[in-house]
């Protein structure tokens, strides 16, 4: 009969990434319940701990009770209503889930592209705004996770308000990886997840939105589409109101504060500095053994790397390899990528030079065979 | 500086309950992939764990990656398109949630009442059917958690297929701890929550859809309006492909696996006694006490129990030293109830002899001074 135990993984794909021991215990806190004191307490701190590692002041800053993608929805379906036009930047997959998300807000998606491996540059997003009226808002992806390729955000920032939009970002693969300044670049609306570069399990969607957003959210002519991600209602609960909406998963919420407390211990910038320099050993090490890095130069992610294989590898049978002997987990690739590279990820407690220096050597020994 | 700390407390409100301990030492295990081999392997055994506790053979058993209102909401918006009709029991807050989630799909929402403290009659739902056409479907909560009443469910069953509609089960607070019979009630699509008397902690909704609901998602002419709760997409995942969708909640599902697994060890049929119990002594103990029961006799559900006081109690006053000084949690009143009653789960592990004489005591203790 099946139970359920360790299988002492080394986790270096997209995500989840490994989890740091001490947020393991905090999952395992016996519980309590969702409008105790001490849960309300928890709750209170672990917002004020998210506004730090969002570097906001943003007072609706909160985690909604899924995985990133459920923060994703969040932000589409409380901002966008039917009709509305949105700009979205696609050059990977999660682009294009926002494509499909925004599209069943009934709101009319309008797309820059760029190649895969590459990103949207603030020329393609200035050509739609200034011929399209009336565009709400305009979305892109920091850390695109099918590619590696990390987002300039500063001047399509600024081109998005100059005409009036909304800033939407996806930072599930950069939060507590590469900095994610909601303030300073003045960004709308923000989610993040939870089992990235925070070394949380999946489970809980970070989400922040400044008082722009908020004043949308507010104004809407309809009601939001999902109820159970309905901000006007969640953020009653998670304010001084407390009035209850729906159970909030308790065990995730010890993870997700005992997760923030650890980075905001080692520091953002440390924590930043950190990735940076785990992810450019990988990268250096990948190139040394004559692999090519996909992500476009300049805008490698430190946290995940796209890395593709000659074609007299196949990386599937490597892949299992490395599993099955190694007990190391890497990703596949995805569309373009599939069956050609693999998704490497230095996230959170995943990011140290053990892992890099273990990842390196049992590559260069399968490779070798 | 807040920290993570076991609190102590017994939870003996509306959910969540206690937690078994083995279930929060398998959120303790180290994660793996989402894709991994051995997760895959619990995936599937979770689902056939599941069928047995729903009493079912549906093939589309899994567990969505939400809380139990996520459940409800992945039910309503894969079955409903705008402009069906549906028709929704209200008795209490979860049939007013149910309204306003099946709004928010666009659907026509007929309802038929009953007093907060009964149940909906089959002959109310009889005189809807008969007298409108059309209606797509039927939709109960089956263990009212804000009153503590058992709807029996056989007959509209009977009466909703009459009339060619689903019956849609809204089953949170009964699964595990009173008979859900999926197949044998031919009950269509059904959804609940970990954290009632499952015992595990609050982040997951089981849901099951027979093969007529399953047609109806199918055969959809408009896109289900949330990415999320897509049942196209997530029983792709779960099932035979495993596309990928969103990376699960993976140790949440450590967690629901390992409270299946005790469930199951201890026999469904030993947990419906064991909850039966308990209930029974409870409610005993409370009319003993002098204090009335809320729900209608005949149909109280013994793992949540609302007991009302006479005017000369403070029943937030009594609440609170209950949890201050005997760390018992239970939950306050809702609605009419606010202000004069409490609601006491006994759910999961939280169903025991030890419990039930300890919160008398405490309550005797209390009320006598």
């Amino acid at each position: 009969m099946l139970r359920i135990q360790t299988q002492d993984r080394v986790l270096l794909g997209p995500g989840p990434s490994s989890v740091y021991p001490e947020v393991l215990k905090a999952m395992a806190t016996p519980l309590v319940g969702h409008l105790d004191p001490y849960f309300l307490e928890v709750m209170t701190d672990m917002q004020s701990k998210l506004r730090r590692v969002f570097q906001t002041e943003n007072e609706l800053t909160l985690a909604m009770s899924g995985t990133g993608s459920a923060g994703m929805e969040t932000v589409f379906v409380n901002l966008l209503e039917p009709g509305d036009k949105v700009l979205i930047g696609i050059c990977g997959v999660f682009g294009e889930r926002m494509k499909d998300v925004a599209e069943r807000c009934g709101a009319e998606v309008i797309t820059v592209r760029a190649d895969w491996g590459e990103s949207i540059a603030p020329e393609q997003v200035e050509a739609v705004l200034r011929s399209t009226n009336g565009i709400t808002a305009v979305a892109l992806v920091h850390a695109e996770t099918s590619t590696g390729v990390r987002q300039p955000l500063e001047e399509i920032s600024r081109l998005t308000h100059e005409y009036g939009a909304l800033f939407i970002v996806d930072a599930v693969t950069s939060l507590g990886g590469i900095p994610v300044e909601i303030d300073r670049l003045d960004i709308d609306a923000c989610y993040s997840g939870t089992q990235k570069c925070l070394g949380a399990p999946p489970g809980l969607a970070p989400v922040t939105l400044n008082n722009a957003a908020l004043e949308r959210v507010r104004s809407r002519k309809t009601k939001v589409q999902s109820w159970y991600l309905d901000l006007n209602m969640v953020a009653n609960y998670w304010g001084q109101e407390r009035f209850y909406h729906h159970t909030a998963p308790i065990s995730m919420v010890f993870a997700l504060h005992e997760a923030l407390s650890l980075l905001l211990d080692e520091g953002l910038e440390n924590s930043f500095a950190r990735h940076a320099r785990n992810g450019e050993l990988l990268q250096q090490g990948l190139e040394s053994m004559g692999l090519e890095l996909f992500a476009a130069q300049g805008y490698r992610l430190p946290e995940l790397t796209s890395v593709v294989f000659p074609d007299r590898y196949d990386e599937g049978q490597l892949r299992k390899r490395l599993l099955d002997e190694y007990n190391i987990e890497v990703g596949a690739g995805l569309g373009p990528l599939k069956g050609k590279a693999w998704r490497i990820g230095l996230m959170g407690h995943s990011s140290s030079l053990a892992n890099v220096t273990l990842l390196l050597q049992a590559m260069t020994e399968l490779m070798g065979e």
